[in-house]
C-alpha cells in the first residue's frame, strides 16, 4: 500500500476542474463547507477536504471515483458526519463524497422483512418510511446517523442486545471500488454459504476499502406491546449483577442500559427530568401483551436480588418517548456538566461477566484522576462509554484525559474486550487497533488494504495504524 | 495467485520426510485412510490427499503449514468429512490436516454464555460437555459435524431461524495463515467495531485463507419450555404462506421446517413413522411455559387461515427427538427411495416471499424431467434442500440431474437468493458462484485469495471457479 499523502497540486486542480465540469455547483469548494466536512463532533481537530461532491447515484459515485483514481486523490465518504473518531477528516486533502443527496428507498418488501435503501438515508427517513408497513430499522445510534454511515462503522446502539449491530442486519450492499468498478455484495437471501463474505467485510470497513453507496437491511415487525422504565441500583456492581442475569435467564429484553449517578445528574438537569440520582438501568421490553408482562416480571424479580428498585414504569408511549429521548441526548447532558470542556468519547466493550469489574476500575480510575467523566452504557452488550470532559486549552489536562483513555482500553482488553463496540477505529483509536490486534491479524488487514486500494486513495489515515 | 498444481514430487517426498520424522505414526500414508479422507458423501467424486496428519495443537498445525509452505505442498483441512460439496477433496493432492485429535473445551463462560473449543469437537460433543450449565450450542447441521469445519463452511440448520448460523455465532477464531502465522481474529466482545472483520472473513472461506484451529462461540441458555409437533398442509404453497405468515408476525419459532410429500414418504418408510403423506411442517418452539402456550397457539390460528392442520403435538421428549431425529435422517431417508441412485445434494436459499413460486417451479420441473427429487427445507430461512436421485451409471440420467440443478440455481439467483444457504461452495458450486456473484466481486475474492494465499496452498481447487 502507498504512503498516505497530500496529492500533487496539479492533479487536484486538474481532478477539480473535470468534476466541476461534469457535476457544476454540486461540487462544494467554499471554506465553510469543507470545513463542515471535516470532523466537528468530538476533540478530534477538524481537517478539512479540499472539496465536496454531492453526487446521487450509484453511477455518480463510480464517476467520481474513476477521475480521483486517475489522480490519486484521496476519497472520504460523508453521511451526516456524526462520528466521532475523526471518520470524516481528511487529513490528506482530497474530495468528500456526501451522499446526502442518495436519498431514495429503493425498494421495502414487506414479506420478506428486508429493505433496500440509498447510502444518503438516515436511519428516522427510514422508520417515517416504513410507518404504515408495520415493520421498523431497530438499529438507533444516539445521532440520526445515515445508513451508509451506519454501514461503514459497523454501528449498533441501544437495542443491539435484541435486534444485533449492523454487522447481523446489513444483508448486501453496493459498493463502488477504488477502481470504478460497481459491485452488489451479496442478495435478499437470509443465509448464504457463497464464497467470501464480501458484505462483512465492507461492513466496518469504514470507507477505507469502498464507497457505499446502498444498502440491503433486515427490518423488524414493530412489537404488538411495548413496555419499559428505569430502575434504580443501590451501586454499579448491583446494576451490572442484575444485567448478567437478565442475559443469563434468556429474557428477551429490547433494550437495557446504565446510566452512573454521574450521568443521572446531567440528564436531571439537561432534559429535566426528576429521576433518582444513583445508578439506573433504562429497559425497554417488547413482545405480545402477556410476553412484555412476563418479562418485566421477571426483571422485577432479578432487580429485587440484586437490591434494586422499585421499578418505575413508563406507561404511556410519550413517557417513554421522552426517557429515551434524554437517553440519546445522554451526550449532550454529559458535555452541559462543563460548557467550556470537551468530552473525550470512548466505546468499550467487554464480556458482561466483566462489566462490574471493569466499570469499578474504571471508577476508581476516575476519582483518582479528579475527572469529570459520567458513564453510560449499552450494557446488555457489555458496551459502555466513558466520556472525561477535559479543558483543552489546558495541555496537563488534555494529557491526563487521553491517559485516563489509554487506561481505560488496556482495561477493557485485558477483561476480554474490545477498544471500540460500536464507534469504529477512525483516526483516534488506531493506536489501540495495534494493541488489540496480533501482529499477523494486523497484516492481514493491511494486505487487504493493499491489494483492493494499492494506492491509498479510499479514505487514508483511517483504521490503519501505520497509514 | 499461483495456479493450482500437484507438487513436484521431490518437494512432496521432502516434505513427508520431514513430517514423517517430526510426527511419527500421526502422519498416515496408507491408501486406505488416503481415501477415506477424500469425498464420501455424495456424487463428487473421491480425490484422496496423499498424507494425512492428525496434530494435537495450534502449534503443530503452525509447524505443518511452515512445512508444507516451504515445499509448496496443498493443505486441506478435515473435520468429520461430512461435506457434500467436496471440501475434503485434494485435486492436487497435498496433506489432509485432520482435526480430530483436537478435542479440547479451553473455556466455557457460563455468565458470558460463551465458549472456545478446538475445531476437532463436534456439535453433539459439545453440547454434551455443557449438559450441566444450562446452556447448549445451538446450531445443528444434519451431520455431528465438527466445529471447525461448520465455522471453515458458515454451516448451519434446523434453528438458524432463532438462533443464527455460524456467521452470528462465532465470536472470534484462531486461525494459522499460510505463512505459518497464527493469529486471533477477535475478543470475547459481544460487538465490536474495531478494525476489518476478520473473524466473518474467515468463517465461510471453506479453508481457503487459513486453518481454523480454535473457535470461540456464542451459546443459548436452554428454553425453559419446548413443545413441537408436525402440521400437514394441503399443498406447498399453503406450507409455505404460513410459514410467511409466521415469521411476519414475528412468532418466534424455533425451528420451522418444510417436507414435500415425497420425502415425508421416505421418512415414514426410513424411520418408520406414520405421518400424513402431504406436505408438513416440523415445529419448535422455545421459551417460557407461557411463551411457548402463546407461540403455539398463533401457529395454529396461521396454520387453520392456510387449510392447514390438524397440528400433531408431540408432547414427550422422545416423542420430539424421534421426529428431528427422522428429520435429521431425511438425506438417508431420501437416498433409500432409490438404493442404487446417489444423491445429488442441492441447497438453495431464497427470500421467503419467493419460497412458494420458486417450490412450485422446482415441482413442476421435477415432474417433467420425471426425476425422483424430495424436498426438504428450513424454510424460516428460505432454504430448501431439493435431491434428485441419479443413477451414475447412466450418463444421460447424470446429464439430467445435473442440468435439473443447474435450472434450480438459477431459479433461485432469479428470485433474489443465493446458489448455498448452508453447504458452502466446495468443488461443486463453482459453476455457480460465477453466476452469483458480479465480476467486481469475483474479483475482490480473488484479490484476497492471492495477497493472503500466493502460492494457492490453502485448499485449493475450492470456493474459486478459476482455481
Amino acid at each position: 500500500m502507498r504512503a498516505a499523502a497530500r496529492p500533487d497540486p496539479d492533479a487536484l486542480a486538474a481532478t477539480l476542474s473535470i468534476l466541476r465540469a461534469r457535476f457544476g455547483e454540486r461540487l462544494a469548494e467554499g471554506e465553510a463547507i469543507c470545513r463542515q466536512h471535516g470532523n466537528q463532533t468530538s476533540e478530534v481537530p477538524n481537517e478539512p477536504p479540499d472539496a465536496v461532491l454531492f453526487p446521487e447515484t450509484t453511477e455518480e459515485v463510480r464517476e467520481a471515483v474513476r477521475v480521483c483514481a486517475d489522480h490519486r486523490i484521496p476519497i472520504i465518504p460523508y453521511g451526516v458526519g456524526s462520528s466521532f473518531e475523526g471518520h470524516v477528516n481528511a487529513p490528506f486533502g482530497g474530495l468528500s463524497v456526501d451522499t446526502s443527496r442518495m436519498k431514495r428507498i429503493v425498494a421495502v418488501n414487506v414479506d420478506d422483512l428486508d429493505c433496500t435503501v440509498e447510502a444518503g438515508v438516515t436511519r428516522s427517513e427510514l422508520n417515517n418510511h416504513l410507518r404504515d408497513t408495520g415493520l421498523f430499522f431497530p438499529i438507533d445510534p444516539g445521532a440520526d446517523a445515515s445508513l451508509g454511515g451506519m454501514a461503514a462503522t459497523r454501528a449498533s446502539g441501544t437495542n443491539a442486545v435484541r435486534y444485533g449491530t449492523m454487522r447481523e442486519n446489513a444483508l448486501a450492499l453496493t459498493i463502488v471500488l477504488p477502481d470504478g468498478s460497481i459491485s452488489r455484495t451479496g442478495t435478499r437471501a437470509r443465509k448464504s454459504s457463497a464464497g467470501y463474505d464480501l458484505t462483512r467485510l465492507i461492513v466496518g470497513s469504514e470507507g477505507t476499502l469502498a464507497v457505499i453507496t446502498e444498502i440491503t437491511l433486515r427490518l423488524a415487525g414493530i412489537p404488538e406491546a411495548v413496555s419499559g422504565g428505569v430502575c434504580p441500583f443501590p451501586s454499579i456492581e448491583a446494576a451490572c449483577e442484575a444485567v448478567i442475569a437478565t442475559i443469563q435467564t434468556g429474557v428477551p429484553v429490547a433494550r437495557i442500559e446504565l446510566m452512573d449517578e454521574r450521568q443521572v445528574q446531567a440528564c436531571n438537569s439537561y432534559s429535566r427530568l426528576d429521576l433518582p440520582e444513583t445508578p439506573l438501568l433504562f429497559l425497554e421490553f417488547h413482545g405480545s401483551p402477556a410476553g412484555v408482562d412476563e418479562q418485566s416480571t421477571r426483571f422485577n424479580d432479578i432487580a429485587a436480588d440484586f437490591g434494586g428498585g422499585p421499578f418505575a414504569w413508563a406507561t404511556h408511549a410519550e413517557d417513554r418517548s421522552r426517557l429515551w429521548r434524554a437517553r440519546h441526548d445522554a451526550y449532550w447532558a454529559a458535555r452541559a456538566l462543563r460548557p467550556a470542556a470537551k468530552g473525550i468519547s470512548t466505546d468499550v466493550c467487554v464480556p458482561i461477566s466483566q462489566l462490574a469489574p471493569c466499570i469499578a476500575e474504571t471508577k476508581a480510575d476516575i476519582a483518582q484522576t479528579g475527572l469529570i467523566a459520567p458513564i453510560v452504557g449499552h450494557v446488555g452488550d457489555g458496551n459502555f462509554h466513558v466520556m472525561p470532559l477535559v479543558d483543552f486549552s489546558e495541555p496537563l489536562e488534555v494529557e491526563r484525559g487521553l491517559a485516563f483513555v489509554g487506561r481505560l482500553v488496556r482495561r477493557a482488553l485485558a477483561h476480554g474486550g474490545t477498544s471500540t463496540g460500536e464507534h469504529g477505529i477512525g483516526q483516534s483509536n488506531r493506536q489501540y487497533l495495534a494493541l488489540e490486534f496480533d501482529e499477523p491479524a494486523r497484516k492481514l488487514m493491511r494486505a487487504i488494504k493493499g491489494v483492493v486500494d494499492p494506492d491509498n486513495i479510499m479514505n487514508p489515515g483511517k483504521v490503519h495504524p501505520e497509514a
